[in-house]
C-alpha cells in the first residue's frame, strides 16, 4: 500500500488553515422524500470551488526550496486547473497550466486569476501530458499530475477523514458513501480514509454513461479507456472526462470500491437540480453527479438506501451559467414529472 | 431596551443543536476583484433554507405546554412560513400558515412538506394579519409574527453573534456587517449582537427601491409605509415587500444603523451572479440584496470599502428555477459588461 490513512493525516496537516473544512449539510426534506438521511459534503465550497485544492496543495507543499523556485506545471480540464493555480500561490511558487483551448471561461478567467500562466492545446488533436511534460523539460520544472500520484491521492483523501469526523459528530455510522468518479483520485484518497476508520461503509462510485471507464475496468478486472473515436457520445460532466483509470488509482479503487454506476446526463440533472432546490448549493453537473444517482434513484438499483445514512461527495461547482441555466430547467422539469 | 445581547444569548442556547451555525465563507478572488475582504454569512444552508427558522424557533420554544397543545399560527410571503413550520415541528406542535395565493411553488410545498396547514389569502385584496387572527382566535392558538416581535428579534440576533465568533476565529474584526431588509427583524438582530461585541463595526441595510419604506423613514424619522397603490413598482426581492417598518424593529435599526441603501432589481441579479459564481451559493434575490450592493458598488457610494472587513448577510436561497435562471442570465451579463 503506498497511499495509507498515515499519508492522508500527514496530508491534513499540511492543509490545515490553507483549505477549507467544507460542512457537511443536510436536507430534512429531502431525506422524507429518499427515506433516508442525506449528508452531503459540499466540496463546491472548498478554496477554487472544487475539491482539487486539497490534492495539488501537498503535492506543491513537499516540493524542495529548489522546486518551488522553478514553478510548477499541469494538465487540466478545469478544476485541476484552478486547484493547482491557488495551491502554487498559496505555496509562493508559480504555475503554468496546459488547458482545452474550449475550457469553461469561469475555469479559464480563474485560474488566470490565481496568478497561472496558460497553455493552450486542442483537445481532440494534441497531447496534452506531452505537452506539459515538454514545458516541465524546458523550465526543469515538477508536474502535478491530475490524479495519478500517492500525494495528490493522499490529499483528496482528506475529504474521507473530514466526512468520518463530521458524520461521527452527528453521533451517524455512514453505510455509504457515494463519490464522482473520473480519473479515480478523489475515489481513491477518500475511500482509503473511510474503509480505513469505518470498514463496514459502502464505497459507491459514480461516472457518466459516455465516459463509464471505471465501471468497464472493474467488470474486465483491467483498466480500459474509454473509445473516444467518432460516434462516442458527450456528456455535460466536463470534469469527468478522463481516457482511462489511472495506474495507481485504478487498484485502489478495484479493491475498496463496492460499487460503479455510469448515468446519463438528464439525470445528472435531476442531481443539479435537487442540490439547488434541497441544498440550496450550485453544483457542476460533474459535481452533482453523485447526488444524482441517489435522488434518481439509480443507487436504490444496486444498494438498499432505506433508512441508511448516505455521504454524497458534491466535488465541484465551476459551471458556466448558460450550461448551469439549462441542466437547471431540465432537472427541475424531470423532477416535477416524477 | 427589551432585546439585548442576554436575550440574544439565551436564544442562541435554546436553538443550539436545532439550527444549522451556518458558516462563514470567503473568495478571495472577488476579494481580489473588489479590493476588500468579504465574509459571507451563508443562511441559504440554514434549516428551511434561510435565517427565519432562528426567530420562529426561538419564539415557539418559549410556548407553555397548553399554547404548544393548540398550535401556532403565521402569516408569510414565504420563507417565514416555512421558518414557523419547521420550528412547529420540531418543537412538537402544529402550525398554520397564512399565504399569499402567488406564493412560489417551492415555498408552498416545502411549507406543506414541513407538516402545516395552509390558508390562502389574495395580497392585493385581503388582509392577512386579519385572516391569522381569526384563525388564531378560533382556535386560541398563538400567533407568530414574521419580525415585531422580541423573542423573533433575538432569534435573528444569534446569527450576529456567531458571525463576530466566526471572524474573531479567523483573526478579523468586521468593518461592517450588510444586512438584507424587510420588515427589520434580521437587521434588528444582527445589529443588537454585533454593537454591542464589536461598537466600531458599521451596520447597513439594503432594501429594494421599490421597497424603500426604511431609508424614507429613516429620513422622517419615523415610520412610513410603501405606496402600494396603482403605479407603484414590483420587485424581485418576494421576501422584502413588507409594507413597512415595524413598531419594534424601527427604533432599533434607526438607533443602531449606520446607513441605508435602496438598489434596483437590475443590481440585484449581479449579487445573485456574484453568489453563484464567486460563492456557488444559490441565494434568492431577496438573499442576494446585501452582496448585491457591495459587489454593484453602490455600498462603495457611503462607505469606503477598500482595504475593510466586510460581512454580509446571505439571507436566504429559496428560489423557483425560473426566477433562478432569468436572474442569473441578466447578473451574468451585466456583471461582464462592467
Amino acid at each position: 500500500m503506498t497511499v495509507g490513512l498515515e499519508e492522508i493525516r500527514q496530508a491534513a496537516e499540511r492543509i490545515a488553515g490553507k483549505a477549507v473544512r467544507t460542512p457537511l449539510l443536510e436536507a430534512p426534506l429531502l431525506d422524507q422524500r429518499l427515506g433516508c438521511r442525506v449528508l452531503v459534503k459540499a466540496e463546491s465550497l472548498q478554496l477554487t470551488g472544487s475539491f482539487k485544492f486539497r490534492g495539488a496543495y501537498n503535492r506543491i507543499a513537499q516540493l524542495t526550496r529548489q522546486e518551488l523556485d522553478r514553478g510548477v506545471v499541469a494538465y487540466s480540464t478545469g478544476n485541476h486547473a484552478q486547484g493547482v493555480a491557488a495551491a502554487a500561490r498559496t505555496a509562493g511558487t508559480s504555475a503554468v497550466i496546459v488547458v482545452p483551448n474550449d475550457i469553461p471561461a469561469i475555469k479559464k478567467r480563474n485560474t488566470q486569476s490565481w496568478g497561472a500562466e496558460l497553455a493552450y492545446y486542442q483537445r481532440e488533436v494534441e497531447d496534452r501530458v506531452a505537452i506539459a511534460a515538454a514545458i516541465a523539460d524546458e523550465r526543469h520544472a515538477v508536474i502535478v499530475p491530475p490524479f495519478d500520484d500517492d500525494r495528490i491521492i493522499a490529499g483528496q483523501g482528506t475529504i474521507g477523514l473530514e466526512l468520518v469526523e463530521q458524520a461521527g459528530a452527528l453521533g451517524v455510522t455512514l453505510d455509504a458513501v457515494v463519490i464522482p468518479c473520473g480519473g479515480g483520485g478523489l475515489s481513491a484518497g477518500i475511500a482509503t480514509a473511510v474503509k480505513a476508520l469505518s470498514p463496514e461503509t459502502r464505497i459507491y462510485l459514480v461516472e457518466p454513461s459516455n465516459y463509464d471507464d471505471t465501471l468497464r475496468s472493474m467488470a474486465a478486472g483491467d483498466r480500459i479507456a474509454n473509445d473516444l473515436g467518432p460516434g462516442h457520445g458527450t456528456t455535460i460532466c466536463d470534469a469527468l472526462t478522463t481516457e482511462m483509470p489511472g495506474e495507481l488509482t485504478f487498484p485502489i479503487n478495484q479493491r475498496l470500491a463496492d460499487g460503479v454506476l455510469a448515468i446519463d446526463d438528464d439525470l445528472v440533472a435531476e442531481g443539479l437540480y435537487a442540490a439547488f432546490a434541497d441544498l440550496k448549493l450550485v453544483l457542476e453537473p460533474s459535481g452533482a453527479i453523485a447526488l444524482a444517482a441517489l435522488v434518481t434513484g439509480a443507487l436504490g438499483q444496486e444498494f438498499d438506501v432505506s433508512g441508511k445514512s448516505i455521504a454524497i461527495i458534491g466535488s465541484g461547482g465551476n459551471v458556466d451559467p448558460l450550461t448551469y441555466r439549462d441542466a437547471l430547467q431540465n432537472g427541475a422539469a424531470r423532477m416535477s414529472a416524477r
